[in-house]
């Protein structure tokens, strides 16, 4: 099982949160999807994650990842 | 055609938008509903509007009228 952190900007309110963690948890193999809105974070966590999918689920879902 | 402005507190993206120009144009002689997020007001256009049950919508959207 791994966790990834992701920097997310963007992200205001609770429609923000729904529309990430519905793109995230698409992608293959994710098992929680966290959003923190007041420290701008989205953790993801499960196995064999990959990094170019959850950034581009986030992309798809309308925000920008401004790092790790 | 008349048009009421309301000051409202809590939206802050498009998703806050959309979520209450949805709820808001089920209303009875609803004709525009225009949201300006940097001013937090909701400008609702139409015939014989009903107060009571434009702030009804906004609250059911998940919003707070303050004021109008």
């Amino acid at each position: 099982m791994a966790t990834i952190t992701y920097n997310v900007t963007g992200m205001s309110c609770q429609h923000c949160v729904n529309a990430i963690t519905e793109e995230v948890t698409k992608v293959d193999d994710v098992d929680t999807v966290v959003v923190d809105l007041d420290n701008g974070t989205v953790s993801v966590t499960g196995a064999e994650l990959d990094d170019a999918s959850l950034k581009a689920a986030i992309d798809e879902a309308g925000y920008e990842v401004v790092g790790t």
